[in-house]
């Protein structure tokens, strides 16, 4: 099976977990969710995130999520381990890279605070982990209360071999892609694979800063792969219009707290889901976050005609 | 001199402090930004905010400040009365509304949690300022980590007289304006007048939600005038079409920590400022960022011809 | 099986989960340490905190060492069952319940802010767990950093039947229990138990403010019931007296984050335990801080004969 | 006038600010207390810090402050001169001086996170304040929110030349200062001299891992003296046995928020204030927190005799 590497571009679906309206797993649900993600022309899944609601599955949950999603899809797989202690990471990492996943990712305890904690923590978790686990970085400060200068990632990338990728969600966060490759050019530091996140809010400008692509879940994964691509071939014009007729409901996506209901509704709207239903504890939209993101869509359709819509 | 009420509506421009490039106080500058707000519609303003810069200042300069936009604009003027002591917040309050200020704005300090413990300290700074000065509640957890449920703010509102307006910038906030409308609604609050911040990203939805305006500083204030017009005569698809035309521009200048010098760089180059100098600490643009706010703007004028440039 | 109510008193130790060297569970000295336990009169047992260090069991883990700490200890036994997801929380609660446990304790999610936010968590844990499940609330801010006023006590105490214990560790706390007892009194709130934490630092005094008792991992729980019992005795100066013996080491095993391990180093000294191992991560104590504990230990020894220490 | 630098030492009694009951400044009282300070036997005092109300002075009062207490103190004077701007800094830093303060204190920004923006700070601060302003590095994570490793005092100690103190109440931070003291003596780091905070909790073991004094502001310097003078003569038992005494009095003082009240009040028991008024906001003792101060300073009467206690 591919793994991911310090090579790896494109866009990484971040694939919600389906639920029934019970709250039970939707096994089936997540070949529904695989196949769409490959016509959406994603290079990759990302698997069992905090927008996969990770922490609210049990470990054999969680197994059986990771496995099915890398069965059913036909792209590489990075699963979400994070865990508070290093013998349920190490588990559940071998578990599925045994399955067939492409790497891990790990997200760092919020106690966290200066530069050498950061690379102590990672150094830890990739000795843990062993050198053939490919390790991803996530540097989302909004959330974790971790802040990752550009010289930790340097000194992350130059010392700990098996760390081949930063999810990258800083806010702001431009500055440190153009920081980090500019520190590449100069060889003081090895390269890295740099997917964003932050829901695509500023994946117009961070491509063109350097990043390899996305690594987020916004609703029309399609959309991303075409914006990645048109920076790619050099479409600058093209590629701001594209993302720009999506602005207004990538902005409503993002909020804290609530973009995981907007995403699944949309979802449930386009047919990718059966239920848009979270697990407890967890918010449903109301009637008027419904009625918006719904008025979002309608004027989404007819900015970009060719945008997959039921009903 | 017009005092705000429980019943203030439109758009309130955070302004900006503009300073020369030594760091020293323009002063004939704020005659210039009083002007242009003047000549952009807005109903009022707000300054000393920390947008405003206002933690930068001597207590002389701020006093300066105020009352040189007091003078000048021939509008409300909020001013920022912030600080850790009750005794400087009361001098520095009276002082601005002796010299014609229409009200005050108040941010609650960081170490505040509890219910009670919000309510107490606005109950207290109530008392301190006396109920002859307006006075505004700054909701706004994502800077000063102070969550304000909707009951804590009924309850401000029913028991503090001269809290006349809550500056809403929560995130995500749009649940929060329709519940507070409907506890007025349902005579379980009096009414309070609702601005809303955070840069405007959601100013589309939020007078939709029952919101009385805007709060902010874009640079741009002469769209939020047009949004803000446009909602109240029914013309919903009008107001997101302008809008949106913005977004990709509100978007960038509502980054935290890069945002007011976005809005400095504009305001440069709509010829509003003589200079983008902001006191130190503070970071100015990189020439990557002022590049893709150059794009954004050159993009801004093919879409709407009217955006008053230079150059 | 016994299960703790609104009128459970004394003291509940916070037990450690013994490790092997290799970092494996040793289930054999889960007997070892219920026996000290029981030895030293404590009232009750308190497994799975974080000083249990749970997070860092497996599932199959926690619920193998809840069993085997309520086979073997002849007195109650509350389990910790904090978990992300409401559906985990509720099979290990009905699980360790159905083997004996005579309640569980929940600690907040650390995102709670308003006080609606936090009864209302607590009344959804309450509803999932069900009636029969006695709970314990944890209050401790400066881990949690949840903050937890009077009044949403009162809240919680007044409207979820099933909440019959506080676990008071806010600092500082003693104006908060006579407050709660206050209220008691005044019959505006109904009886709670609370049981205090801090590793004890402030026991002297809150038993007289109105504790029932301690609910900490002090480690020579036999002070804590001491204490407890000296105060209940009316017997205020030597209850003071033998508190004020231990308050040096007391407060050194209070630091943060190096607590448990002065704990398990102590409890290794005093042949409780057969290793001081903590799993990863954690740190072990210093050759510098060893030394210091073991100062500590032979001032004691010369205050308190009767210190029962090995070598 | 004597100032600080790399090699001093000794113990600088953080001074509280004294006000009369309505709230004005008690200049006399001043004098009063820079007298007892000095019968204490203080190496020097530090002014205008946290527990100095500072923020709730007005710029005017600082200056008068601090003055003040230079003028009176035949010791050398710290001034805290915390601002959020740097021309506020600068110029109270130069009044202070140029009145013959010893040096001054900055404490971090609470949005300072990585190891780069906090040496970047202080890069910044000792250029605006010049070469010849002697600077103390404050170190409080608990009320900053800011965490310095030991490399950052490093690179702090090594390329800023006018930091000269660490004012060190991390916690835990034993450890932190024999990690300091090991890498000046490997040659890895230029001296620093450090002095404790932490209102003295941990003074016992601190002088002996190589802190050179206390910098706190306990209620009972002399104490603090004496503690610092037998550990540097060997007499460790004897260090301990008056720390010992006075731990059950620190510990209560040791309480954040209701701390400086507990200061305050025992400093009029004894006769060195008039008056325990603080500013608002700012909250006083219960009757119930008076008795327990009151029955602790009993307590210590009995141990110590020579406790100097009015009443």
């Amino acid at each position: 099976m591919q793994r991911i590497d310090r090579n790896t571009r494109g866009v990484y679906s971040i694939a919600p977990t389906p639920f029934h309206k019970d709250g039970g797993l939707d096994v089936a649900g997540i070949d529904r969710l695989a196949d769409f993600y490959d016509a959406a022309g994603v290079d990759g899944l990302t698997v069992l995130g905090q927008m996969g609601e990770a922490p609210k599955l049990s470990s054999a949950e969680s197994l059986l999520v990771a496995r099915r999603f890398v069965e059913r899809a036909g792209r590489p797989v990075v699963v979400g381990v994070t865990a508070p202690g290093f013998e349920t990471m190490r588990e559940l990492a071998h578990e599925v890279m045994d399955h067939g996943a492409a790497g891990v990712m790990v997200a760092p305890p919020t106690s966290l605070r200066t530069d050498d904690q950061i690379v102590g923590y990672y150094t830890q978790v990739a000795e843990r982990l062993g050198p053939d686990v490919p390790l991803v970085v996530q540097d989302y400060p909004l959330t974790f209360s971790v802040v990752m200068s550009v010289p930790v990632l340097v000194r992350i990338a130059s010392t700990i071999d098996s760390v081949v990728m930063l999810k990258h969600e800083d806010w702001p966060g431009l500055e440190k892609i153009t920081t980090l490759r500019e520190a590449e050019a100069a060889g003081r530091a090895p390269r890295l694979s740099i997917l964003c996140g932050n829901g695509g809010l500023f994946l117009d400008f961070e491509v063109e800063r350097g990043a390899d692509g996305a690594m987020t879940g916004y609703c029309f994964p399609e959309l991303l792969v075409d914006v990645v691509a048109s920076v790619a071939a050099g479409r600058r014009d093209e590629a701001h219009d594209r993302f720009d007729a999506h602005l207004p409901l990538i902005r409503y996506e993002q909020q804290p707290g609530v973009g995981l209901a907007v995403r699944k509704h949309v979802m449930v709207r386009r047919g990718i889901l059966a239920s848009a239903t979270m697990r407890q504890p967890g918010r449903a939209l109301s009637a008027a976050e419904r009625a918006e993101v719904d008025y979002l869509l309608e004027r989404l359709r007819e900015r970009e005609p060719a945008a997959d819509l039921v009903a």
